[in-house]
């Protein structure tokens, strides 16, 4: 529903000196004036620079093109339009971490003409906002430009200082599995976005992209000192982007936030996408899950058939029994499809996306399931052969359609550039990169696909999140990071205390993501890897519900692990859908409070979680409702707790507070804190 | 061993306008005039343009390279400095087709300058050849040049005309292991080098490049019409190539040919390479081989351990009494070593280079091969598994020199781009392609390591040959092409009649080509596959020997089918190693005529082969040594002789010739005669 619109209006406030063609610099800022963006062409090569409230926060960088056997738009250029405008819209999204969104920026539109004939346009198109800025290139339709390649895109990010960065690095596994590297930007080498960074003033940066649609992901690579520049990812033969013009690049985004929270409660990347491209979005529901998933990382169940086989009948019933009898209105069953007993690591195409295993009895369990309230939330795993998928994907969808399933899991396991292309209707044995061009399209078109069958998608190794979901509400949420199961297998221990504190910041400023929380047997002893655990406090488990959003969020453990445990009622009661949030405290990867109201009821909620310090902190309410009075239902760490010696210690109380109230939260070492406030009058 | 060298001089004798800076033309003659290289600035964008006595070949065709985050080499750029100079010598190959090679150029230096500040510096050498023309960029030491990444190289080919073409596609499979397409250039989409072409005019052109060093491939890619672009083979990331100044490119070369035996003749590519690296070379041998290779292809033998397994002690020792027999000095055995039980296939990681399967004793065997004159000739398939290899390949080779074997195969079997790369002691989930710089520098460093350890080197799927074995002639052959194993298990029904006169004018111009010929029986019944076999006579078979050249040639049939085979003695007879190669007559893709004489005796050997078309040649000896009688021992296609319905008819008869013979020479189709002619005074 769209609230308010501006019409876009000639900006007199800003200043701008288009006609200054002795200086060749044009200038534009944020409707707050706070950020500034400053574009000169040095030796007739296009740069920008950023200043937050006058400190410069981009120093000159570099703008351009490389095309393939075509000049480049690097050089020789001279701008020869621009037009300035401002917008101010609010929006509301169908569903996420803040139903209104305000979209309030000045732009301006350059264009560029190269000063050599044929003059061929670039269009660079800036827009300032006051939680940062951002720019995109638009190829317009020309005489002299049709189809074209990008070989590299030339934009820089030159920083005036060595700022400290959290990272992971681009071109490894590339599946965005990582923990996070600290380190000043220096130590860079290839990184993913976003990339976050802090100044030595505490100025907090992001940089990331927007909208990205039929173009390669953007990696960022230091290139020596504090200069980042854009590293596409590339085609298999060497290509970074083919295109066709008119085309538009993603925008270039830099988020800027004075202080770790207000990266967190930026909108920007959203703002800068599409309104919805579906008109009714009533069919969208955010909501939580259980599954027969988690049993497989552990090793109680297997995605093959034989006596461990997860997605036989009986289990299934088992576990839509528990979701219905505990309001969970989805439930996740991996392995039910065949494929699972060959060598699918190797070779996913052996998948059929619509033969299910002979214990599992399709049309009785969604009966069933809708008997009982609940839906089967289905699952793709491709296993990289993408081809394969193509060819079913459809039909698949359809299937799922016929039994009332209206959300899938989709997965891309694979390691390194390993996405096997499918071209002509067969696939080749060129091998893609998971987030180069092919891909983004691949994922894309799987999405409008589900839109079509009225499903709801929870991508698994997925294409980084640039604020799609706004234009295509049905893409729910991703991974796309190290997720809980990296606690049951991985060879580094697991996920450290401080991941948890450093992906509010870094990951998940991309979008959702579902880390699938709510492990209570963090040493998962049936599985017997001793040296495997969850390294959190239960506590902190319940926290994550909060600091980490995602529209479908996972009750992960086991059923039989909730039983009979009281901090499995917070699990049940926490929103997936929320009317507002707000950052109370927050250090990037040390700490986060945050606190989020109840899209659906006056409630407030509060997660707090810390890395490996203990840590304890004065919160005044200030977000309730003033005059107001509310049953605080607070899960806090207990006596001694601590990740590492005594992380199921959890104390659970209750309390009466109001805006007016201070409350104190102590948290454990590697611990955290849940509270739900619910107004009593 | 320098035969002649003439100093370099001021040559007076070319047209050369360096002062005419109105025009900015600038030109340079090959030694006889034939050949000529028009070089312009277009508008500040360098060209150039290739004429043959005055014909077009080359029409104006862009030169530049774009690097990242760089201004490219691309436009903006002057011509501020052009030497000339010339160079006359003859020198001598180790082994070859060709004892003595001239090496006859006019060399034209221009320094490229962009005229933008800073002005930085790119040398383009042209070299004007009779058989053809190449060029190549230098990067020279500079103050504003040092760490580069070329993007794109974006030299040029454009055509006057749609000219006929011969080529295999890049980027499917990636290992050159294709039948040839036959097309006009227009209908070309992404090709390898060796390119071959020829006009309207019957003028025979092959664009390659020679000296592939720490530099990416180039294959073609044509954009449209009769305009081919140099297509660089990227690194995983689309990086092209990453160097420092000073750095050089391959040349680039357009070998040009009234007709199509003189492209066969052609030595430009050799002429373009470097001296040897080695110094003492007596110790590098051309010869024959037989091994355990075939009777895995056709079924009679495994590579893993089992009843079946080829290289038992009792099956190594029958081969090695059968070479000794027979005169072969090698004998290769393939599947000796541990790893060829698992999956290698999926996972090359799995082979020891060094641990032999327990019914393979090397230490017995390299003795007992001793004892009867003959070598074992190793093998080491990487499957793909770079950083496996790379960590083992020197104590392997170390093993091998211990028992004294100085040959060794290697292989790199694999599809698409699958080339586990290596990095700091570790293999990475990256994947190169076959034929990209990170390739191109191992296949270079285990050439280098062999010739520290005394081992000649047989290739398979190889970085394509380059003119590299002038510099590292321990690197004796190649595979890289569809070789003759295809004929026992491709799925398309294996080599048609043309594919084997279709080679010697496309991948046999790049260099020796160890195809394994020899199949006797061409049917090989045991393997029971009814579709597959090998589509020529017998008599086809002998001559390929001649018109394929490597310098370790097998006979690749088993022991079995040689024995009672009086075709056999051709097999047995024939050299590896020649002093001259004369082409008598040759259509590209249809048939060729093909004389040499031996390097170690008067003797001249001839092959001669067509496609399906049955031929009639009359062949004048004028290559033979006026004055002197030879016997020509003649193996001719027999009565009715024909690939398809009877191809075992081999007519041996022998026949007193001298120079002033005209010899009728008749092929069935699909057929083919191998002559010896031995002098008899």
């Amino acid at each position: 529903m769209k609230i308010e619109l501006l019409l876009i209006l000639p900006l007199l406030t800003i200043f701008f000196n288009c006609s200054n063609t002795t200086t060749n610099n044009y200038e534009i800022q944020s409707p707050n004036s706070s950020n500034r963006i400053v574009i000169k062409l040095n030796d007739a090569v296009p740069e920008y620079s950023v200043y937050h409230n006058d400190v410069p926060v981009i120093t000159p960088s570099k703008l351009g093109i490389a095309l393939r056997s075509q000049p480049d738009f690097s050089q020789g250029l001279e701008i020869t339009d621009a037009v300035q405008s401002s917008f101010d819209e609010t929006w509301e999204q169908p569903w996420g971490v803040q139903r209104l969104i305000r979209n309030h920026y000045n732009e301006l539109r350059l264009t560029l003409v190269t000063t050599a004939e044929p003059r061929r346009k670039l269009v660079v198109v800036f827009r300032a906002f006051d939680d940062g800025v951002a720019f995109r290139y638009e190829f317009p339709e020309q005489g002299h430009l049709n189809d074209f390649v990008i070989m590299d895109e030339l934009t820089e990010f030159n920083l005036p200082a060595d700022n400290e960065s959290w990272w992971i690095g681009a071109y490894q596994w590339n599946r965005y599995e990582y923990l996070y590297e600290h380190t000043p930007v220096s130590s860079v080498g290839k990184s993913h976005t976003p990339f976050t960074m802090q100044t030595a003033d505490g100025l907090c940066l992001s940089i990331h992209e927007a909208a990205l649609t039929d173009y390669a992901s953007m990696t960022l690579e230091n290139r020596g000192g504090n200069s980042l520049k854009c590293d596409l990812v590339p085609w298999a033969e060497g290509d970074k982007v083919r295109a066709a013009a008119p085309h538009v690049s993603p925008w270039r985004t830099i988020q800027i936030a004075d202080k770790p929270g207000d990266l967190i409660t930026s909108y920007l990347i959203l703002n800068l996408n599409e309104p919805s491209r579906i008109t009714d979005t009533n069919w969208i529901q955010p909501g939580k899950y259980v599954g027969i998933w988690w049993g497989m990382h552990i090793g109680t169940f297997t995605w093959g058939s034989g006596d461990k086989h997860g997605a036989n009948n009986a289990n299934v019933k088992r576990y839509i029994d528990f979701a219905a009898e505990h309001g969970f209105p989805g439930v996740l069953v991996e392995g039910w499809n065949t494929g699972w007993d060959g060598d699918w690591v190797a070779n996913g195409n052996i998948f059929s996306f619509t033969e299910a295993h002979p214990d599992f009895d399709l049309p009785e369990l969604s009966r069933y399931a809708a008997e009982k309230g609940v839906r089967i939330i289905g699952h793709h795993e491709t296993s990289k052969g993408i081809g394969n998928y193509e060819t079913q994907v459809e039909a698949a969808f359809q299937l799922y359609q016929d039994y009332g399933i209206n959300t899938v899991k989709t997965g891309y396991v694979g390691h390194g550039q390993n996405i096997q292309r499918y071209e002509n209707g067969e696939p080749t044995d060129h091998l893609e990169w998971h987030h180069g061009q092919y891909m983004v399209n691949h994922y894309r078109k799987v999405t409008e696909l589900a839109a079509r069958y009225g499903i709801m998608l929870d991508v698994h190794e997925p294409i980084k999140d640039t604020g799609i979901r706004r234009t295509w509400p049905n893409l729910m949420t991703r991974e796309g990071a190290r997720g809980q199961e990296f606690n049951a297998w991985s060879e580094d221990g697991g996920n450290s205390p401080d991941h948890t504190t450093t992906i509010p910041f870094t990951r998940c400023l991309a979008g959702p993501f579902d880390f699938t929380p709510g492990i209570f047997d963090l040493h998962f002893t049936e599985a017997g890897r001793p040296a495997n655990r969850v390294s959190t406090t239960l506590a902190k488990q319940l926290a994550l519900y909060l600091t980490i959003y995602s529209p479908l969020h996972m009750a992960a453990d086991l059923p039989e692990n909730y039983t009979g445990q009281p901090a499995f009622e917070f699990i049940k009661m926490v929103p997936t859908d929320w009317e507002r949030t707000e950052v109370l405290n927050a250090a990037i990867s040390q700490y986060l409070i945050i606190a989020r109201r109840d899209r659906h009821s006056a409630d407030w909620f509060l997660g707090s979680i810390t890395d490996e310090s203990p840590r304890n902190f004065q919160v005044a309410l200030t977000f309730l409702e003033p005059g107001r009075t509310y049953r605080a239902t607070i899960y806090a760490d207990g006596p001694h707790a601590d990740w590492d010696t005594n992380p199921y210690a959890v104390t659970i109380f209750e309390q009466e507070v109001t805006s007016a109230t201070v409350l104190s939260l102590k948290l454990a070492p590697g611990g955290g804190q849940a509270i739900r406030f619910t107004p009593t009058d």
